[in-house]
């Protein structure tokens, strides 16, 4: 008998027919042999409702208290979903965060796991219940009190307490019915990926691909938990998410698809001093300011004035901070120029493959240029090239990469709605 | 220094601008030089939205599950309260039931209240913080599973922790402005009284008076907690409710007010054995299925066949159960004729001051008499007297005994919509 944990999305719940449709496949889950573990974000639009209120009451409120309203979401749907597949005729029980043993840091809204103590949850199963778990909190040892995991929470409750329980496979439901080799609303051929090791689906997660949240994949890779990217809308089997980069023969190795990103903005230091400690100063900065930075690239030093420019990407969202920073140590330290772009794009292309095949870079920039596409940046690590182009051209450059390396399928992608938390 | 508990019922914390009014309301008293520890209802309507959004999963969903879903209603009430009074710059703290020390019985949908451990509470209160606990909810010790306390249960959370925590008043927030000799509604010169001692509110309680839920009440009177009725609507000082009936001074002891009931159905057992044991019989049945039965009459033996003739109220909410009960013990028992009437109503004078004037019954009587309606049923404590009456007629009844004993003040009472939980 396998443990399969899954988890479902808000999107999968946003209706009391949805619930029930989600509550018959978990009990079809449970009749096909297994044991089975469910994780539940919010309802539908629940978290941004709960927001809009807060945001009514108080536009800066306590981190605390926010957490506590933002669970009652996972609460609700939660005990929906038990009540649903209680109407099923399978036995069933509901675990909070806390009951179900996710002990965390006590940092307010953007919690890290620490622990998972699943002992009530595994007797559940053990007494041949179905667990339901709220995703994406957790309570905070010394003070007992609720914490929230931030964004992409609820996959991580997952694959967490899979690996705690030593689950077989953490299926991941959303309104996306796996992996695609780029994203099908920008490139209509793209085509489902039936597996991918966690190295592949980590570079494509910080490239862009929103299909899994970072954070879940690395805990994935961690505690090597298969992680299945299911759809609740279908049967199909998804997409797995498993095994080791150098585990996969050298034969084997495929390009795995393309990612796009648009949320990030470049800075540009012109002229400052190309001596030891300089470019240091600059990231210390950013680094105690929290900020979050990608992309780095250092010219060569205009011998004649020892001087060199530095360019790097950052969320846009921590982009007027940054600046604001910046031109205080520009004027502290006399760099010639300070400039902020926000019109860029990434594109990037992920694959095991490019380990075991010389020349996809140089593949990655013809198709580029072929397509009249300018390069702003390039950076490579050992299966990703990723580019910064204008903003405006990185749906153009996605198609184009994607066709010179032969990653679309015969038929056109089925796309459904919305995202879940 | 005092120390004052105060509950908002849903209707006062219906939007997020009734939510600033009572954050508003609190850190007035708390500037006013007082320790405050609130306990909040779930917003308005939430509670029905959830038992609804249940239904349609299951339409007999597990009590436990019920209870994770419908305490994520004060959950959110609370955190958004606790919100309000921190953008009023005071320090704040919310607790859940659980977190706040309120240990329960392990009823599900209706626990009682076994222990109030309210260290974390007081702590918070000791660093200066108002305190914002989650009403209704508690934790079953053995399991730790959530627990709600059923209807009227913030009122009870309320009291009690008062009464754990030496509190020096309870106040209880609604939409009405205090106890009224009777229904505004009803009797349009109803007059608001000052003060009641614990027994006068009990007996309205237990005659249909909705502004207090009985067992807060008597949880109030066996820990001596004051308790206050107040608006949250008004700054008006509402109804204090406080002291034993045998400390009011014989000379000041008064009516206090006129209360009905139509919730209660009146079942006939005619030609029944009159021998020992035989009404135990019926009452035993009763009772083995939870059914609380309220005035109880058996008629004078007719000597000549040596039956009789029993008489009682009952929920109507009861009415069908018990009838199927009772018609197998008739068929067991040869009575008969068994009948069932649920267009009774029930009026009620309650005071202190009955005790010392003689003559109230006989005046009550009087009143129902002139007012040309006929009493079906009575039955007097030492400080009410209840008719039965047809329900028609119960409105007509209360402004009749109102008006006899000149209960009513020279303005017109004030009515506000809606209830509390």
């Amino acid at each position: 008998m396998a443990l399969i944990v899954q988890k479902y999305g808000g999107s999968s719940l946003e209706s009391a027919e949805r619930i029930k449709a989600v509550a018959q496949r978990i009990v079809d889950t449970r009749r096909a042999g297994n044991d089975v573990v469910v994780v539940c974000s919010a309802m539908g639009d629940t978290t941004d409702e709960l927001l809009d209120l807060a945001a009514e009451v108080n536009p800066t409120p306590p981190a605390r208290e926010m957490d506590m309203l933002l669970t009652a979401g996972e609460r609700i749907s939660n005990s929906l979903v038990a009540m649903a597949v209680h109407a099923l005729g399978e036995k069933v029980q509901s675990f909070t965060g806390s009951q179900a043993g996710v002990i965390t840091t006590e940092r307010h809204g953007n919690a890290r796991i620490l622990e998972v103590t699943p002992g009530r949850v595994q007797e559940a199963v053990d007494e041949g219940k179905i667990a339901i778990v709220a995703g994406f909190q957790g309570v905070n040892r010394e003070t007992k009190d609720v914490t929230t995991l931030g964004r992409g929470g609820s996959d991580t409750t997952a694959v967490a307490l899979a690996a705690a329980m030593g689950a077989d496979e953490c299926e991941i439901y959303s309104d996306v019915d796996g992996v695609y080799t780029a994203d099908p609303r920008i490139v209509p051929d793209a085509r489902k990926l039936d597996n991918l090791c966690f190295e592949e689906m980590l570079e494509l997660a910080a490239s862009g691909s929103k299909i899994l949240v970072l954070r879940s994949v690395e805990y994935a890779r961690a505690f090597n938990v298969p992680m299945r990217v299911r759809s609740s809308y279908s049967t199909d089997t998804g997409t797995l998410v498993a095994g080791a980069l150098e585990d996969i023969p050298m034969e084997e190795a495929v390009l795995s698809g393309v990612a796009t990103d648009d949320s990030e903005a470049k800075i540009t230091i012109l002229g400052i001093k190309d001596e030891v400690g300089e470019a240091a100063k600059v990231f210390r900065e950013l680094a105690d300011g929290e900020v979050n930075i990608d992309m780095v690239i250092q010219n060569i030093s205009n011998s004649h004035d020892n001087k060199t420019d530095i360019t790097f990407t950052l969320p846009k969202a921590d982009g007027a901070r940054t600046m604001e920073k910046l031109r205080v140590l520009q004027a502290a330290e006399g760099w010639e120029d300070l400039s902020y772009d926000d019109q860029i794009g990434k594109v990037s292309l992920v694959g095991a493959g490019m380990k075991s095949h010389p020349g996809v870079t140089a593949d990655f920039c013809d198709a580029l240029r072929d397509a009249g596409i300018n390069i702003e940046m390039i950076t490579t690590s050992e299966i990703r090239i990723t580019a910064v182009v204008r903003q405006a051209d990185v749906a153009e450059a996605a198609r184009a990469i994607h066709t010179k390396f032969d990653l679309g399928g015969d038929e056109l992608a089925v796309v459904y709605a919305g995202t879940g938390r």
